[in-house]
């Protein structure tokens, strides 16, 4: 442009200089656009193309809170949905010291070796206060991250439940479309993060010690109704023992808890993950259990369930915040509130006069 | 008016009667209009009067779905409000063959002697299904039913827990302007009925057998948690050794729970309904918790809280309940389950659709 304007022998030419300006900057705001669009769908096409950094900067675009990179992942998530929802997703739980980390590495390394692809993701609520417990580095598990066949995430951040979840959820919608078809959601087997996890994943997997009482362990009698399979890890040297007598009783337990709607009576194994013992007894229960239910519906039944789960959660959570983000009702509610403490209304006409305004 | 018109010399008294019969269907609707007016007003005078046939006539309008009859109950439980709150609310669980209506009648009974006033409600959400499973009938709790101090009322009917919830805590506020200063609520010790009245009362107490498991029970250990109180029954005759096991397990199984915000110690006691043993320690225990809960300000803190979650939970179902049964929302809601179904379209954005419309 400098060029051309040299070149010109006319006196306008400052005018024009002027303009150019202006030329410039919209010049430079549709490269932008033309760079963003280009981005998310070279970003899209090589996600597909099963580039792995690929994936991990789509990843993080998802877990961007800047509102300009929502339509950028939103595009990328609808361009992988259809080449989506082909792999086996895998929920484990379990306290901290119980192994999970080492369980996960052997079983990803296992599976790698059959030709799998194994993505490792992380649902931790507690990691904005502890600075990632879980997955923080993945030094945890060097040689499943070194392996060119297996990615790990560590956990979304975020202080709210709910939108850890949305981008897990997210998370895994990219990993199936670039090709992994293990996905492994780790959590802590404290809080309410297990039932986060039983939501979106196929199969839920408790690890537990031998030895040490469910109080002890901090597990809840409702994660152990959730698991399809208890695996009672560091059964080695010593321990055989004690683990076998952990699974005898557990099996006890089992025998107590209702039929699953999926027809799969849980399991309870024993393993040592450290020396590569029972892995494998536990994948092929694993592979058992996708059998009979993707036989009889329940899995393709389940993810619908799942899919419906998030979605009246999204909206029921989305409406309570809309709602209670006017100033006007804030304002009305404490006021009624505080008549509530004086004993002058009711809950229900409160709600009632609150929901008139 | 008939003899007036028999005594007139005028020959409109034709028309006149016309008009008299016009004027007699509005003095009767006058009338009619007084009378609605007058009844909640002397029916909320009657109950500050301590009238149990009142109070009775009073619950049956609050129960009513008759629109017509909810503004002269929100006028009754209006005007007892500044006379409610002075009570202790106990809820009282445990499974059917326990013997909650005995221990309810015997402690009842002991409580009036003492110049109490016993008023027992039921939450019951099973009670649609089984026509009343529990206090269907006063003749469960006879010499109860019969003691002038004491006031039984069978389950509310309704078949959403929230609607019998609503009805109940309303039923409570009429009770106690009515001066009862002992409130029971009873429920059976499965579903989430339990919950539910916990939400409601100062104090929870779980009635238990010596020598079936929990799961025999049917006890959620969720329940246990929140037992205050856990009174082993039946402990007469040849069961009171047994009982007395029972007392040493539980207490063991309480030492594994976190210390609780009321800084009460649960305490597991053993009684015999039937012969009136243990009752009065366990009252003592009771009185021992309201003391202490009184003294470090729990007791109306909890209140508040239930206030408080009363009013959210209120006001959070009727938002749902007004977005969900929009015709348009309801089209939109099949439509994005179908594309979800087919994998075109993720819960979140399906959701963030429904809601933008």
């Amino acid at each position: 442009m400098a060029s051309k304007e040299n070149k010109s022998a006319l006196n306008e030419t400052k005018h024009v200089s002027t303009s150019n300006i202006i030329n410039s900057m919209s010049i430079q705001s549709i490269k932008q656009k033309r760079k963003v669009e280009i981005d998310a769908d070279a970003l899209l096409k090589s996600i597909l193309n099963k580039s792995i950094s690929a994936l991990s900067r789509a990843i993080t675009l998802i877990e961007s809170s800047n509102p300009k990179h929502q339509n950028k992942s939103n595009y990328i998530i609808n361009g992988c949905l259809p080449h989506a929802n082909k792999s086996v997703r895998i929920g484990i739980t379990g306290v901290p010291g119980v192994g999970k980390s080492t369980f996960i590495e052997t079983l990803g390394n296992n599976l790698t070796k059959q030709g799998k692809k194994v993505a490792v993701l992380a649902v931790d609520p507690s990691s904005t206060v502890t600075k990632g417990s879980i997955l923080g580095d993945k030094t945890r598990m060097e040689s499943l991250a070194k392996n060119p066949n297996a990615f790990i995430r560590p956990s979304a951040s975020g202080n709210m439940l709910g939108g850890v979840a949305k981008k897990t959820r997210e998370t895994i919608i990219l990993c199936e479309a670039a090709g992994f078809d293990v996905i492994i959601i780790e959590t802590v087997g404290v809080g309410q993060s297990e039932t986060t996890v039983a939501c979106m994943v196929d199969f839920f997997l408790l690890l537990k010690l031998a030895g040490a009482g469910d109080e002890l362990q901090g597990i809840k009698r409702g994660i152990i109704e959730m698991a399809d399979v208890i695996a009672i890890n560091k059964a080695d040297g010593n321990n055989i023992k004690p683990a076998k007598l952990a699974k005898v009783e557990f099996n006890r337990a089992l025998h107590y808890l209702p039929q699953k709607v999926s027809q799969w009576q849980p399991q309870v194994l024993t393993c040592s993950a450290l020396q590569n013992e029972g892995i494998e007894e536990i994948w092929e229960a694993i592979l058992n259990y996708f059998e009979i239910t993707k036989a009889n519906q329940y899995f393709n039944e389940k993810r619908n369930e799942q899919d419906k789960y998030w979605l009246m959660q999204t909206i029921e959570n989305q409406l309570k915040a809309n709602f209670f983000n006017s100033p006007k009702i804030k304002a009305a509610l404490q006021e009624q509130l505080t008549l509530m403490a004086q004993h002058r209304t009711t809950a229900f006409a409160a709600a009632n006069y609150i929901l008139n305004l």
